[in-house]
């Protein structure tokens, strides 16, 4: 990616609208712009931040009658010279107005190309950038929440703030180094262990953050589990269905097809059918059963389904059993009692304290839907961190593990009386990847890979 | 549709994208975006065709940083005082702003109100306005042309021309009008007559243009015709495939999944795939034969397809009897000679002069299939009527047929001494057909049907 190019694409989604934006960046990008539209516009006498209506004409005819809209560098989106045109949007002449760009000069952009201008030139740092990409691709709101704190630069000031103090510990240990033939010691080593411990349990929190904040940004999974035939895939439906239903009530918005994931209160949730469980003798029957077990152990809700016509003796057997395959303690469990319009039964008090909740519906009939709705966001409400940083990127997480790993090795190096040259250089690797977190240090293939996954035009 | 309200939509493709556009337009919608902004935004103070920097925040929290356009009146896209947000393209973020500009006293705007508006402030008359959907519909270069010279006004010109010549007609009558009583003749009835032949030939003209104007609309229509097995699917399926791999040459763009149109050369074809002729005594299967025979007579062009190892005498024979079922004068028929990997062979030049063109190919192999797109490309030149202006709208067409058999009726009264008031009559339900052409004359429902096939934001 030159950041001497002038770049172009279409910004606004695919397909065809009331209108298109497409997006022109970089050096050439006045006189190139100016190309396109007749004298009169006096397209480079135009100032910054005006908007002005133009025709684009092809070889005497006429194109299309636009908006355009100049930004001077460095006030742009991406610091560079900037011009955006809002035609009409029509495949036809996104397509024409691309082509002609790119025959007077442009090239189209890569993904996330005009983001990652913005990086370079300092308008935002890599935590903002990566949160921009989250800011498109976010579902629901508490995606949305996440992505908007990281744009404003929320997490990028809580990894500063670790950074200094790393800084401090180095500068600590960079004079006792600079007198090291002296043999002195500077630092005082049972601060320097605090501090370490501190930045220790701060990381440790971040790093734990990150199954919720992955979980708030691509779904909160939730296992449908219970006996064959007691209705989990019904209900299934009957939860997507309605939720349709309610979506549609929102004229001109249109939901991806993924058929399992669905929003209520603002919250993505990621729901997994499993397969019935029973008791088995069959070795391959009872592997099935265990991938289930496996599925529940993997989500943080489970709604467990139980039959209305089944006895409270054996739903509390059921329970048990899913206890000894299951660890409830770090995830909630709901207990769904389907089929009420056949039986209507209270389940034994005994086993009411395992569950977080107990509901009673009917998910042929469509009976009590909402309470599970209501149930599944009581549990998200409970175990939000609500104000304080989470971590929500897979880049973020696996350095901040590495990072955790220098600091134990830093401590054992101290506790084990290693050499301050040696232990100063632990230090200097967390610093290295606390400036990989931000951006301060890059190279070519990271930013590749953060910005490959954008969409072009960002 | 209330001209009083103000309206909003997102006016960008739906769907995810690097950035959306959503329009507020009405007398409040300043006072509503500046309930969306920061204080510091200063909303109120900024001035006409600006673009600014700003926080959209829904109680303390940020939903996106944006950019807005302010547009005072009348200096807008439909005369109205306009605001387009530039937010990012999120669904969530759109249906965000979406909600909270409904929260806040907007309503949701109907499919094309703001080019109705557009219209209802004079910004543009209704051929205009119709070209406006017609641009953002419109696939190829054909159907962009006609539209952007319908939007420059080329046709409202030409009905202005017309209806000024009916004014003149009318002129004359009614004076003589106000004279009856002295039973005199004002109007030259010879040159009466005349200026009604040129209105006549004039409309004539147009109503014929239709047909080639809607197939460049809407796509030519193309028979691909033959006796059964002799590769019909294959060459559709062969020119499809070619040219979705030329379409994704060109990034970014993708096409509808209508399988059989097919832009070549600027222009949109509509291949129609055609049962297999043969001679059969079945009369079922003869009732299939003679929709194929009716789907030839609708095509403008027919791709005739023979078999290479056919002999001469067979092909020259199946052209006689294509001869009896369709009229081959109005249209351009190709004789395509498929499996010329299996056998070379040439048509008896006897049969030569009734098509237009003939090519060898190989629709399995690929072989030759560009020199079909190159005869259909020139088939099409032939007939372009290249300067003037095409009828391409079924509204424009219909009220134009009328217009005719009111001129038809005007004559005939002429003709037969019919009484002076009587012929005004028809002159006047002429001008009024005209006058809803250009939508000087409307009514709501016309105005609802036409501004109803438009998309929402538009």
């Amino acid at each position: 990616m030159n950041m001497n190019e002038t770049i172009c694409s279409v910004s606004t989604a695919p397909g065809v609208g009331a209108i298109a934006v497409l997006r022109v960046s970089g050096n050439n990008s006045f006189p190139i712009a100016n190309q396109l539209f007749t004298a009169k516009t006096d397209f480079m006498g135009t100032p910054s931040h005006t908007a002005k209506f133009a025709e684009i004409m092809d070889n005497g005819v006429l194109i299309d009658q636009v908006i355009f809209v100049k930004f001077c560098a460095p006030h742009s989106y991406d610091g560079e010279d900037m011009v955006e045109i809002s035609c009409h949007g029509s495949r036809y002449i996104q397509q024409k107005i691309l082509e002609m760009l790119l025959q007077r000069g442009c090239r189209l952009a890569e993904p996330g190309e005009f983001t990652m201008r913005a990086f370079m030139n300092g308008k935002m740092d890599l935590p903002q950038a990566e949160a921009v990409g989250d800011l498109i691709d976010s579902q629901s709101e508490s995606a949305h929440r996440l992505a908007v704190n990281q744009l404003k630069g929320g997490f990028s000031r809580e990894i500063a703030d670790l950074r200094d103090r790393f800084i401090h510990l180095a500068a600590l240990l960079e004079l006792e180094l600079d007198f090291s033939e002296e043999d002195v010691e500077f630092a005082d080593r049972k601060e320097f262990t605090e501090t370490l411990n501190q930045l220790q349990s701060e990381v440790k929190r971040l790093i734990q953050s990150f199954r919720v904040g992955n979980a708030l940004k691509n779904g909160i999974p939730v296992a449908i589990a219970g006996k064959p035939n007691v209705g989990k895939s019904t209900l299934l439906n009957t939860l997507l269905d309605d939720d349709r239903a309610i979506v549609s009530d929102i004229p001109g918005t249109t939901r991806d097809t993924i058929e399992d994931t669905l929003t209520i209160g603002g919250t993505l949730f990621r729901f997994i059918d499993t397969a019935g469980i029973r008791h088995s003798d069959d070795t391959i029957e009872n592997s099935g059963i265990q991938r289930t077990y496996k599925a529940m152990s993997n989500a943080d809700i489970i709604l467990y389904m139980v039959d209305a016509t089944a006895t409270p003796e054996s739903i509390a057997k059921e329970f048990q059993h899913l206890c000894t395959e299951v660890d409830p303690s770090d995830k909630s469990i709901i207990l769904i009692i389907n089929k009420i319009d056949k039986n209507q039964i209270s389940a034994p008090t005994s086993i009411q304290d395992g569950f977080c909740d107990m509901i009673g519906i009917s998910a042929k009939n469509h009976t009590n839907i909402e309470a599970i709705r209501t149930a599944l966001t009581r549990c998200v409400d409970k175990r939000r961190v609500s104000d304080s940083t989470l971590l929500t990127n897979a880049r973020h997480y696996d350095l901040m593990m590495r990072i955790s790993e220098d600091i134990d090795r830093i401590g054992e190096g101290l506790a084990s009386g290693l050499p301050t040259d040696l232990v100063a250089i632990d230090v200097r690797s967390a610093l290295d990847k606390l400036g990989r977190l931000t951006g301060t240090i890059t190279d070519n293939d990271i930013l590749n890979t953060i910005f490959g996954h954008f969409c072009i035009g960002k």
